[in-house]
């Protein structure tokens, strides 16, 4: 058996989440069909990080175990090819045995994007959340540097996370507008279940002034989940890519 | 009656194009739809431009006349929740009864995305073109300098345009890679049917190397349709913007 690592970029719009479901069309299944034709067997995909309902990937991380010998470009390709024009390999390369995607990461980067304008996205209306108030990305990058370190995120955990830590090491949180979108981008060396969107929430608050800047230190420190801020939409929400050790060569984002 | 000019921004994807047809699905007729539920009365819109089926818009422009008097969030706000969610009106402004969105342009812009990289697009898909091959961008800009003042396009031009004239004055275009994507974009007084598509895919034969920098001037002074490049897919093109004189008061692009 030979271990190969993929690149995958989705949208998640028509999807459940990432993690395969018997009863609803999930990006692992989708992506597990496709590539089992091309090896001709089954073919299990272990991600470095699940991403829910309607959130999208520029660049997820996943290995899976083949018999299969095939050339990188016929992983990328065929797979591709098999795959709903929603899903797409981006590369695909060897990796030994003792490399795991979810085990070996060393950081995720994730990106929410916010549509800041009066009128109602149509063109960004499944790829990024919209707000009609005015942000001040400024404000908003400012009060989230108080997350940068390992920290209790219990407060920006749900319900349902099933992690047995909510201790996580935030490595940059950063807030910039380009044009009309607000961009919030994060890295860590691992997230909760909703933590970015729940950081998102609690950070809209504050860009359009219902909250002060000081609001993010006193929730982390109550570590209370309904103090924060709403859990933002799904559709912002972006997996941005995976930082491995450099033995195993593998591409980061451009 | 009072005339109202509107900005509209759309996705082109699930749309026969701006202009209404009887047995498929219009830009137009869907709006003009909602804007009759809000006005009380049927509706009739003139664009700036029709655009294809498949091709999108940043901010088209078009007028109407109503005998409703509403202010203008109710034609913004209204307009945009009776219409589907891939059409939503940016702006609108009562104009004087002389304003007419086609006749009083002064200019029109187009955006052409080219999303240029090894792997298939999936979060793109519906939003640019592909091209896997490596585009020269700064050649292409070079290229396509030589298409700036009044010219005849006949040879940029579709078979089926209907315009009288072949010739038209071409204000600025400009190439640009942006990371993944090449952008071109193209302001002129007015444009000829696929003009836009026909330029963009004659520019891309001299990015990827198959044609020199010196065709488009051989293309352009041959004024054969036949001896231009590809007419390049609509999921590229956008309708970016209209410039009209000052005096209307009417938003540009941000």
């Amino acid at each position: 058996m030979a271990r190969v690592a993929l690149g995958i970029e989705y949208d998640g719009s028509a999807y459940s989440g990432w993690q395969l479901q018997s009863h609803a069309r999930s990006v692992q299944g989708e992506l597990q069909r496709a590539l089992s034709r091309i090896a001709d067997h089954d073919v299990q995909l272990t991600a470095a990080g699940r991403t829910d309902a309607g959130v999208h990937a520029l660049m997820q991380v996943a290995h899976f175990d083949t018999r299969a010998s095939r050339p990188e470009q016929a992983w990328v390709r065929g797979g591709s090819t098999e795959s709903a024009p929603d899903v797409t390999i981006l590369w695909a390369r060897p990796v030994p045995e003792r490399f795991h995607a979810r085990f070996d990461a060393i950081s995720r980067s994730y990106l929410y994007r916010i549509l800041n304008r009066p009128a109602r996205p149509a063109l960004e209306r499944s790829r990024a959340c919209w707000l009609r108030r005015p942000l001040d990305a400024g404000t908003m990058h400012a009060a989230a540097q108080v997350l940068v370190g390992e920290r209790d995120f219990s407060a920006f955990r749900a319900a349902e996370c099933q992690s047995s830590t909510p201790v996580r090491r935030l490595i940059s949180i950063g807030v910039e507008r380009r044009g009309e979108v607000v961009e919030i981008s994060v890295r860590a060396n691992a997230f909760l279940h909703h933590m970015v969107r729940n950081i998102a929430g609690t950070l809209l608050a504050i860009g359009t002034g219902d909250r002060p800047v000081a609001w993010v230190a006193d929730v982390l420190a109550a570590r209370d989940r309904t103090l924060a801020g709403v859990t933002a939409p799904p559709q912002g929400l972006y997996f941005a890519g995976v930082e491995y050790p450099p033995e195993f060569g593998l591409p980061s984002l451009p």
